[in-house]
């Protein structure tokens, strides 16, 4: 019996994963570690356990759902992506990759195909950062590169600690084994492109090459509080008109440095906030990416001048977030996406990532690749975000073949 | 015995009401309808229960507390101000005048004077409308200009609604009376000036002329949410952008095109304002102040004209919140406010006030003036907001004597 994919099986999951914090038309609110993400843990593991899946965790509150292999030992093969979204998310981003690879391996236990070594669908914690910030956590930890502590500790807007929310999630699936951190043999995560490209240039398939660098600044400006129908103009510290300025002349002197730069600010906090005080901080996030790290560090540099520049005459802070550099995914994994790509009748291309994904911090610890489906206008992280039920199967298809190309080796079968 | 203000009182009854909602070093956070202001009801009811003033309050929970006249049916005296404060106000907005118009009716009492109307003691709900907006609520409903239905209908920021707080707060204190609108005899409101003229001239007086007028507006920018590392800057329609470039042309076009001009954005509201989101909607509040009314609508039309030009490719929606004329205070009132610095050596000058007040309201019910004390720097709405003793005392002084010339007659005492 062939290991085949079941397009509606994968779809209608997906549809019904969207009710899961939907909202308006195609609009999804699920946030890391929010009661609606719990409620998609639990629908995970019960479309797990129709075909035995071993449900675990660990300390970041990643989820692992593991189809058992014929040799437990053997390093596992792992597949996924996120079951998070921004608060004005879309059906897509994340849910994808990790319905996928539930598919890849519900397809593989229907077949009765049992894998040489564990396949490993995975769900990362963390992965938008719009409620704990940065985003990517659960990654970050898995691959050893962040601390557990610093996670636990972060806040989010209502002052909810990040530590306190992965104790609740953990407590509401008791029977859930906690694992220790592990060594994969190789991590795929399919994703939809959140660009124009392939749908630009009508291709089903985009073999990620890597992705782009990314550095996030948080910028706090600091002038006075005044009465709004008192303070003269000319003695005013109004951290708002700070603000004003000093984003217009970013948007000048970085948002248009280089060509393919990417600069956002998409999170501004006023204080005290209120109609008739002059604003005494603003403080707000800048999110700059770039594939070259020359070109990235160059506009960074833009950056902290023209803030400092502007600012007065308030003062600046300037706090760096996330600084990561661009990084390439792994070519024999590369290889076999456009080979699957190939057998199964899907135009591939080779595609730059802009957007960062798990697969970045993955990547770190063991070859990792990531395969992208296109989406509507390259419109994503709001409710309007669409892929079609056709490359949604199509990426399935590529992710199963690879995965089944990829666990037969007892050996490592990708490069270091 | 002759009627005296007790200056220590006063001064003391000042540091005592500051420790409610107090935060840092002079700090006041007692925005209106919230616990705190629950608590600075209970001292005034408490502060007056010892001298036999009668409280009461209305359905826009305004509280009043009356010292009574001779003859019970004469039109009352009103004086006082408000007691709440913006999230990061000081010790003295509002809060001074309540206390020198208790401090007056105090000193009466203590030297057995009994006027020969009521003098009625009045702290104003929700006058500075941070938490429910627009602010002046208690006193525009108390002088018929505004619909209690629509100040009920009002919610704040957390969606709680003004009316159950009014009820909240009615129920908390219910030995009240409820009283129904009455018409004034006059109206007298002590205030800190939130300007710097009174502290430069060297005056301890103010004799307020006027309040300026005021337009405020809401304004929506509305843009397309995308993310922030794939989007081609080309093509986004980012509203943070958007904002940064109206917010600094209203800044070069309305911020100075007049002398005198008030132009302040204190209230900014993002959405979703998320780091990696490019922002879908900015929703801000311009406040507009000047002195001359044809001056306040040439500006207004420059801000329309303005937001329209930059908005581009957002798309904006101005709505005027409010549009309040300015207005001129009572010349007999004034009159008698110069003559009673005078009497008690107090230099004292005319001087508009720049900021709004609920007598701007009462004004249009009976004669209303305003008498104004220094503040340090003219800073308000901030914690380093401070007066002086003296000036504290001398403001007392005055109100005293202004309502003891003004209680005497039986029939008006003053001019239409």
């Amino acid at each position: 019996m062939s290991v085949k994919i079941d397009g509606d099986r994968l779809w209608s999951r997906l549809m019904q994963m969207a009710r899961i914090g939907g909202f308006g038309e195609g609009g999804v609110n699920r946030q890391a570690l929010s009661d609606d993400e719990h409620a998609a843990w639990a629908q995970m593991i019960a479309w797990g356990d129709e075909i035995g899946l071993e449900p675990s965790t660990d300390a970041a509150a990643n989820l692992f759902l593991t189809l058992p292999g014929q040799d437990r030992d053997l390093p596992p093969l792992l597949a996924g992506s996120h079951l998070d979204s921004q608060p004005t998310g879309g059906r897509f981003d994340g849910v994808f990759g990790v319905l996928a690879a539930l598919e890849a391996v519900t397809a593989m236990a229907g077949a009765g195909h049992r894998p040489v070594r564990d396949v490993v669908v995975v769900a990362w914690m963390n992965e938008e950062g719009s409620r704990f910030a940065p985003g990517m956590m659960g990654s970050e930890v898995f691959a050893g590169n962040r601390n557990i502590a610093d996670v636990r500790a972060t806040s989010d807007a209502e002052g909810i600690l990040c530590g306190d929310e992965i104790d609740r999630i953990h407590a509401a699936f008791p029977a859930l084994r906690t694992r220790r951190a592990f060594q994969p043999l190789a991590y795929v995560e399919p994703h939809i492109e959140q660009g124009p490209e392939l749908e630009r240039s009508g291709h089903a398939i985009g073999v990620v090459s890597g992705i782009q660098g990314k550095i996030t600044t948080e910028v706090t400006l600091t002038g006075r509080a005044g009465h709004a129908g008192t303070e003269p103009m000319a003695t005013r510290r109004d951290a708002v008109m700070a603000f004003a300025r000093v984003a217009s002349a970013l948007q000048e002197g970085v948002g248009k440095f280089e060509t393919d730069i990417r600069f956002t600010i998409g999170r501004v906090e006023v204080t005290p906030n209120a109609p008739s005080v002059i604003a005494s901080e603003v403080r707000f996030r800048t999110d700059l990416r770039h594939p070259r790290n020359d070109v990235l560090d160059a506009a960074a540099e833009r950056l902290h001048r023209i803030v400092e520049q502007e600012a007065s005459p308030c003062t600046a802070r300037i706090e760096t977030l996330v600084n990561a550099p661009s990084n390439a995914f792994d070519p024999v994994l590369q290889a076999r996406i456009a080979e699957a790509a190939e057998a199964n009748g899907h135009r591939c291309r080779s595609i730059a990532s802009a957007a960062g994904h798990d697969a970045r911090h993955v990547a770190t610890l063991c070859p990792s690749a990531m395969i992208f489906i296109p989406c509507k206008e390259g419109i994503s992280h709001d409710p309007s975000e669409s892929a079609t039920r056709e490359d949604v199967i199509a990426g399935a298809e590529v992710l199963l073949d690879v995965l089944l190309a990829s666990a037969e080796g007892v050996r490592s079968p990708v490069s270091d």
